[in-house]
């Protein structure tokens, strides 16, 4: 029998994932199970972005061009001129997901065992293109005591070395919901200045900033642009994540035409999801204010309620729709199959995603919890009054969560 | 500057799109192309895979599973198994487009350095999936003479090393037409067991046999199971290039699980076309045979009309939709720059691709076309008049076709 690739062995599977076979078998059992473990939003796709999908009128389902239509990059820029990107169509490659994005800046800017800077706990699924790649992930912790705000500048060049090529933020983070300032965000243009290093950016949650937060992207610091490379995608934005369409932004043209090839081999991102999130543009404004205002709610119904729980620690996010908690356990990965297999209340339980999935560091992450607020409120309220009861039940709960 | 890879420097850029700017400007200069250069069908897609786009009744257009939805993958089961495939749907990876099939296929059993046999000519964009997985083609030659059948196992034998993984096939083949009959796919099978070798087959030209030839796929091998892994698509079969949806099939559940954690990094195929393609399923025998018969109807006229040309060989393929066609000139690739930028008969001409480019061993090809004949047999035949006439005019053009 041939074998496996090493890349293949290596090749991490989704901490998120792990979980799924326990869930399986709670619903089978029969218990009701709050998904608090994904980033599926219930949120409605915009009613013209799917009207536009019922109101194709093409023969033939063609190909697109690789670097995405016009039509569509053009619609983009408007988008985009409006957060004062000040970008033109030609400096937008529409891909498959932002996930391929991510691939394509990855193969295009790193060579075989260069490294890349995240701040961790990170999405897991930066994992998944660095293996591939062979890019080595250099992760450099931020703290729940100060919500996860950006490490030292001093953090960074500790790790900095000659194989270090790039820096990746996400912005708004996920899994921890930080929203970077302006002042960590200029930090980082002087890092990437003096080192010469790349600075993606993945702005998957751009749209969900609360409390009235200016969001920043590297986009708006002058003198960067040939170093920013921006990871986009409509899934989140429209709750469009079957769509499978994100894209990739950069101004310097070089790197452009090197991901274009990368493009070009796999011909072309998808062209009804394109005719689609170019009508998404036109959503008015007062789907997002809805949005926006819901998902203000769900995050303080959640974060209030987790602090009251006793031993519970979760900071308030600026953004996004993560939280990090840290909870009195032993150990999350643990807790979290706890709850599936051997918890109920009232025949009901909560699915979480354990935080080690997120950090890179062995040991980190051990009693913290990623909860995703992709639920109403009045369900929110259910699930926090399981998880208390869970919290005050399961065997493995220590006296402090320090 | 931050700098660019050394993948991104060498990855290939498309043979095909490197006459693109003699087109835009041909056009400019008012000039009709007739346009046999890509493999972008302008047969209809069915009509029912057309309707279920419009007739989506989601609310949230979300994720779908990593692998594909099961709805979708068990109608594929019935497709597949009616060709006798034997499957079942935990044998099949929904992806975005074949491409991604080849990709992760070449990920997950390729180690960096490790080599793949490719027929040449061969599909150019290999090339371009190879090359981020740091894989190396080798390829062998095959031969207009004979039709471009596949070349004798003494020849595969003589570059099999310790580094070689797989062989890849792509059936019936892009850019030849040539069908691989059942002989050569069983001595493909005892070589690939004689040295553990993987079989991978392309089989987006699956529909498209004529003249009653039969379609062979290595899943009909029995004893192959888990050396095969079958990349596929829905883009050629219902015309549906942007859909953007594929699939590896591999009865090998070692491999299939390690492919689900490539997918599984990028989330999701696309959903619409999933369920597009679900309906797909079901079109009438009636749309194949008439594609089929169209297709015949143009083979027949474009292959005649080419050896009717002075100097002109061209052989008659059993499938897909392109000839390798030999002409009277000094190189293909100055031939069809010069028919763009240089020739017009009666304000038209012909795009075509140079073969060179579906070639890995330089200065094979050189004085080969690829003509896809994707247009009605009408244009077709005024697309042969336009060829003979630049053929006839031709600066380069050579005494013999030798």
């Amino acid at each position: 029998m041939p074998t496996i690739s090493s890349r293949g062995h290596q090749m991490p599977a989704s901490p998120i994932r792990k979980l799924t076979p326990f869930a399986d078998q709670a619903k089978k059992d029969g218990k009701k199970i709050y998904h608090l473990n994904i980033g599926q939003p219930d949120i409605k796709t915009p009613a013209g972005m799917l009207q536009a999908i019922r109101d194709i009128d093409f023969d033939v389902w063609a190909y697109t061009p690789s670097e995405g239509t016009s039509t569509y990059r053009n619609k983009l820029v408007e988008y985009y001129n409006k957060l004062a990107y000040n970008i033109t169509a030609n400096q937008i490659l529409v891909t498959n997901g932002g996930s391929e994005a991510i691939s394509i800046a990855m193969q295009a800017c790193l060579n075989p065992g260069d490294e890349i800077i995240i701040p961790e706990p990170f999405y897991a699924n930066y994992n998944g293109f660095a293996c591939p790649a062979d890019v080595v992930i250099r992760p450099i912790m931020s703290h729940i005591e100060d919500g996860f705000a950006l490490p030292s500048i001093a953090a960074f060049e500790k790790v900095i070395n000659d194989k270090t090529k790039a820096i990746v933020i996400c912005n708004p983070n996920n899994p921890t919901g930080y929203l970077y300032s302006r002042e960590e965000l200029e930090a980082l243009k002087a890092l990437c200045l003096k080192y010469d290093l790349y600075l993606f950016a993945d702005e998957a949650y751009r749209e969900f900033c609360y409390d009235g937060k200016e969001f920043i992207s590297p986009m708006h610091l002058e003198g960067l642009e040939n170093h920013v490379v921006i990871f986009d995608t409509v899934s989140k934005r429209y709750s469009a994540c079957g769509a499978r369409l994100g894209c990739l932004i950069t101004k310097n043209a070089e790197l452009y035409q090197v991901a274009l090839k990368f493009a070009q081999a796999r011909l072309s991102p998808p062209a009804v999801a394109q005719i689609a999130a170019t009508a998404a543009v036109d959503t008015p404004q007062s789907y997002f204010d809805e949005v926006l205002e819901e998902y203000t709610e769900r995050r303080d119904v959640l974060v209030a309620g987790l602090n009251a729980l006793p031993g519970v620690f979760c900071p308030n996010p600026g953004g996004a729709f993560y939280v990090v908690a840290r909870f009195p356990i032993d150990n999350s990965d643990k807790f979290c199959q706890w709850m599936l297999e051997s918890f109920e209340y009232e025949n009901e339980t909560v699915m979480m995603a354990p935080a080690a999935g997120f950090y890179s560091s062995s040991d980190a992450g051990k009693n913290e919890v990623r909860l995703a607020y992709v639920l109403h409120t009045d369900e929110l309220k259910k699930a926090l009054v399981c998880l208390e009861k869970a919290l005050a039940a399961y065997p493995g709960r220590t006296t402090t969560s320090a």
